[in-house]
């Protein structure tokens, strides 16, 4: 099916000026204007997506969109930043259909209004081949509060949010042919796990809780194992992490349950947007209640050390450490 | 010719981090932290630049790179936004060699210490084909003082910088086969022509002038006649040029007088990458007078006039209307 494709001008202004920001003057100037409050420093992260490589080309363009922003949404709750805004890079595919585009619209708009995050400029282009994106995003934070990856100290407790390891099963369910341990879980846990790979689940709502309380802070895109090992490794610090500990969904545990290797599927696979923060002692009382009160469910981890012989060591009911084949997942 | 290729974060180390901003954190992080000055708002644009779309694959990669941050420059200055710093998201084409990598981060670096504006963080991922590229630039300006495209007024004189034309010249003797004009034109006439393709000349030296001055501003991208064309028509003016005013260089003029028709392409072809700014008459003298101080040659196009029958009029010296097939190049 071929239909008739508006020009670049035409698309701005159907697809996208509906969710610009005010600085974006309807996304018709060469730039967008961004208000900062004052005493404020500026948060800024950038993502890049290719079609086949970090979502399926034939995944629905509204979920395409939605992960594209919601992953960079993650950085900024990480370090405890509000969003301002976002801009969006598009190369679409040479066979693009406006379906697809009004699809994708859709979904991104969607998730602009529930996160609060207008849109503030970008280009569409054509690519080559598949659809590649890049999404911006920009926030905000009080000046010099940005929390940091490598600013944990010793004796701070370590939290993670939601839990570990669906997406990177959501992933296995997704690709052909289809692993034996599908057959243990049932429709609704299959689709628990589908659904955090295609939908991170980033934690924006958090982001005040972890601006005024955490000591460092990072979001787990890469696997949970790698992710946390850098955190503490760039601090000199070690941790020791209970296996039952960790936070797991009961989709996951179901999964696991079925197939025992598994384990490491989910704890080095990737895809979680779940975020790791450090929290000294005095503040965790005040961390875990702001936590509570925005219906973010933590996990406590134990405490950090000083340097060990490696950063992180997960253990077993019997005290057994775990070794991994590899400790992350490298998109590049 | 393989060769062993780094990690990403051997990658981020080895090329991007020298020329990192302090508050990018040795691009370890999840984020970059800005500090937009007290009292100013921040500009904010980006694009997309596609291999052999926006640039040929088989370009010097130092010029690519070049290119990539300067046509984002350009926005910055037609709006009168001093620079902050500088996103890159990076998808490597699947066969890319360190070689490549090298002399792209050594182009980028030059520039990004040529323009004072670093690197603030990124992405580099591997693309399915070949490589795209997406800078985002942040820059700054005191409070309410971005320059818009659409607020010229009636009676404001109309500037442009530097010469019209050259680059879309440029193009086509980079194209095959080899145009019968080319002949006309000396060795240092045509790489005046090409190197303007190949390595825009973007106007940041007059960004106070346009800052403190201008009433609207935009930069060229699509072509003179176009984008002219769009800031007269949303603010509902209406413009008569002269033809022998619209600066062209030596070279140009050259290469339209060996094939006339050749001024259409001068006009329409895109790439210039200067900038049109609209002044006030009260603030003519000292616009012009700053910018002489930078060093930034001005063409005075005339004023302009209340909405006509079309927005833009070109004359050639009998007073006679040109007419031409495209209005501007259409990237997309």
């Amino acid at each position: 099916m071929t239909d008739e494709r508006p020009s670049e001008f035409e698309l701005i202004e159907r697809f996208f000026a509906p969710m610009a920001a005010p600085g974006a003057f309807g996304l018709l100037d060469d730039a967008a204007c961004v208000s900062v409050p004052d005493g404020h420093d500026l948060v800024v992260s950038k993502d890049m997506l290719v079609a086949d490589r970090h979502f399926f080309s034939h995944d629905p363009p509204a979920l395409i969109a939605a992960k594209a922003l919601r992953v960079n949404l993650s950085d900024l709750a990480a370090k405890g930043a509000v969003p301002l805004g976002f801009l969006l890079g598009l190369a679409l595919a040479e066979d693009w259909q406006v379906d697809w585009l009004e699809a994708f619209s859709r979904g991104l708009a969607a998730d602009a209004a529930r996160y609060d995050i207008p849109l503030l400029g970008g280009d569409t282009v054509k690519a080559h081949g598949g659809t590649t994106l890049s999404v911006t995003v920009l926030g905000s934070v009080p000046k010099g509060r940005m929390v940091r990856r490598t600013t944990a100290r010793a004796g701070d407790r370590l939290y993670v949010t939601g839990t570990i390891g669906d997406a990177a099963l959501g992933l296995r369910l997704l690709q052909k042919p289809l692993p034996d341990w599908a057959i243990a879980l049932d429709d609704a846990q299959r689709h628990t796990l589908i659904d955090r790979y295609h939908l991170p689940q980033p934690r924006n709502a958090l982001a005040m809780a972890v601006q005024s309380h955490a000591s460092a802070g990072m979001d787990i895109s890469d696997g949970f194992v790698g992710d946390l090992s850098k955190l503490l490794s760039k601090a000199k610090l070690s941790a020791r992490v209970k296996l039952d500990e960790i936070p797991l969904s009961s989709a996951a545990r179901m999964a696991i349950a079925a197939d025992p290797s598994l384990i490491e599927v989910a704890l080095t696979g990737g895809d979680d947007y779940e975020i790791i923060i450090a929290v000294s002692p005095g503040e965790a009382e005040p961390f875990e209640r702001l936590a509570g009160e925005c219906g973010v469910t933590l996990a406590c981890l134990g405490s950090t050390t000083g340097a060990g012989a490696q950063p992180l060591e997960i253990v077993d009911g019997e005290g057994r450490a775990l070794s991994f084949n590899a400790q992350s997942f490298a998109h590049f």
